[in-house]
């Protein structure tokens, strides 16, 4: 399941980064950056293949990568991407980033299948993630939890009704385990994605009219993932007299 | 599961009433109303017996109602519930009412277990109950669905962040169902009961400190049902000029 | 200032209607509504002419309605409207109607006189209605104060910055008024009117590309005036058990 | 009005920080702060003496700055704020931090002329101050304007109402702004300073039962000001592919 284990010995903390997918996307530029600050990291994801890349990436920079995969289909599967951090190791930051993929679906069309995996993967994963790191970060008294969320977060379009349900669960859950973690000396933040991603292809199926965009944006609509990245290693550095539990993200040109 | 069938034919419509516990809840009062306006009634609910006396109940008014034993537990059952209806017979409001039972539990300590309890129940089920109303309600091109939501559909406290998220959940999914179904002319409402219902029984043990209250308010600080399922009723008369998506109701006295 | 006084003894009650346009609007549908209901009602506005033609409706329909030309200029001039009341007469509701034309304007070319405009109509006039409504209905312990919103009122779009701004001021006055007042019996309610109502007419400068819309929406994407009348009126009935502090009212067509 | 003029020629830059109380407060960390950047910081505020104190602290440290007395109190004295600067120079951030002062009011019995002067200080003055500085800044297409919200930017407490007023209004106007300026190239963030600042005296009396609390939280439940100009420098120099328009900042041990 796991590729071959670095030297973890004597390490200056740890970092998990969950739902990574290739080299281009938000959770691969979080792995560099935080390795980048002498972060051990853990890339967590569904495909060996990927996450070897990011891994690669990062240990060719001189930074400590390993890759872990794991499927979070089961609150069992998520303890063990826990458990399998070195005993006493520091895990000083947590960042969930998984969700299922964003298909537009008419709701009158949308089979439960979908409405499940979007809720297991969107959701409950993100549910027991936030929750197991907290657990473990407990005992130390600090750490930082910082959790992607989306546009949909906030308000679903109806064609994303499924995606945005999950969405919106797994922020009330984030700024709710936030108010209890704080005062433990725990960051938990939930960012707002706002917009799209440089790197992702969007389609998106238009209902009503039955149309189909495709969004190509070009470079100044679309968030750049290293720039998300900056921000989270910001975010994690906030020292504790002035905590942000909130904050969004968005292109300048974004069109509204 | 289901008691002795009424006479449905020629009927001036149905109504579904979807989480129907004791004769002192919301549902129970929601049921009374629309039974009293002509509505055939079908309540919905875990335990017979319960069922059966609100059935009783409007029975002995004049009314007439049905009782449905279903525990949403699954998507098959939750069809099924509305495969039952006569066919031909037409749906005019569906009152989605159900949730897990709402209890404290520190963050840490809540077992996968109940935040998957609390996902199905508080918000799957709502979502494939809503779904299948709408489905059901398309061809006719109207229809009302009224979904019950609660102040922690909004924010959640640290003590329920599982119980908050399934309804954030629910809340998200049936605002992005309303965009989607108000040009079919199907009107999708979320109500917000900001507070204490008269005739729940609410212990709350709050954590932190250990403590535990009971909430012993007296009326003036609790939401009456019949009051609850009075503005139910107006909701769903609303004339489709002016549609309301989302409202709360709360008791005068609530502290604040 | 105002039209020759009907006979007000013994009444049933008062209801101030601030805001009265011509006889299409919100303001003239919400008076004759509440007129129907034997109040006796005030209607507040800034020209003789149309308010005389609304109170003429009214006592053509045998309701009892006086014109009170109001341009809610001073906190003085805000004061004499309800000094005007008869002493002793209950005032059984308020509905605040009251706005500056919305007319779109870039931000960078917005006067500090439009800004001024903006503030003192659809904002402040609106707070010392409210406090001054509520201060006369305190002695009596029971009274309705609604105050009519606007989706701006939640969120500003570019050209209509300075009209968001004293809307959302208006909305946070209200909803921290609801609080203070529910307590002593007092209801208040805000009221998001999410749309386009027929009888306006709209024109909206699209900005950016220099465009000009006109909106001309057949009747199902637009609010009737006559149906949030009767919604104000719902409102205004609420018994204390269940009291709506906000709800929204959209026309079912509306595009999104 | 000022004090005797620095060199302002041939500078890197120049940040305006508007709403400098003594040392202690938000207004002076986050002059500090952007002076020790290099940036050549003009801070405004009502009182000489105190801006002297700040201007003394940021020289001594080897930084640029000036001060500028300037009630806010018209659009024109705003006007002159920005027309006082050195023709030519860049303009790279402006901050807004002015508020009238806090103070607890029962609704009933909020005089006028307290509404009046917290829409001029909290409200008017910090929409004027935004739309001169993204005019100003337009034609450099750069910029960024940090605007400083409070908890009750978001929803008002009783006792706040007018205070809560105007801060919904800068938020709503300042959102809409953003909106508008990005595309420009021009950054606007509004940030939610949600807590007790550390170095505020905070007196807050109770209504209701009267009681009188004085706020005495020790350093871990108060926000400290350097950090929290600390967030606001790093908001700044946040490119522009991941932009924030709003984020909250509190204590990490706040009471909830």
């Amino acid at each position: 399941m796991t590729s071959p284990d670095p030297d973890l010995s004597n390490d200056p903390g740890h970092a998990v980064i969950v739902g990574v997918g290739g080299r281009v996307g938000i959770g691969a530029a979080v792995a560099r950056r935080f390795a980048a600050e002498g972060l051990q990291v853990h890339v967590v994801g569904r495909t060996q293949a990927k996450l070897d890349e990011v891994v690669a990436d990062i240990r060719d920079s001189g930074g400590r990568a390993r890759a872990i995969v794991n499927r979070l289909g089961s609150p069992e599967e998520i303890a063990a991407l826990f458990a399998a951090l070195p005993a006493g190791a520091a895990l000083e930051a947590v960042v969930h980033n998984a969700a299922f993929k964003n298909v537009p679906r008419r709701f009158l069309g949308t089979p439960p299948q979908f409405i499940e995996d979007n809720w297991r993967v969107s959701g409950i994963a993100g549910l027991l993630v936030g929750q197991a790191a907290l657990q473990r970060m407990q005992a130390q008294g600090r750490g930082t939890l910082i959790v992607t969320g989306a546009t949909a977060s906030l308000r679903g379009r109806p064609a994303f009704a499924a995606f945005a349900s999950a969405k919106a669960a797994l922020r009330s859950w984030t700024l709710a385990l936030a108010r209890e973690a704080e005062p433990l000396g725990l960051h938990v933040a939930h960012v707002v994605v706002d917009g799209v991603v440089a790197g992702d292809r969007v389609k998106e199926t238009g209902y009503g009219l039955g149309k189909l965009w495709i969004f190509s944006k070009g470079e100044d609509g679309a968030l750049l993932p290293e720039q998300i990245a900056e921000n989270y290693w910001q975010l994690h550095r906030q020292p504790r007299g002035a905590w942000t539990r909130e904050m969004d993200l968005r292109p300048y040109k974004e069109k509204f």
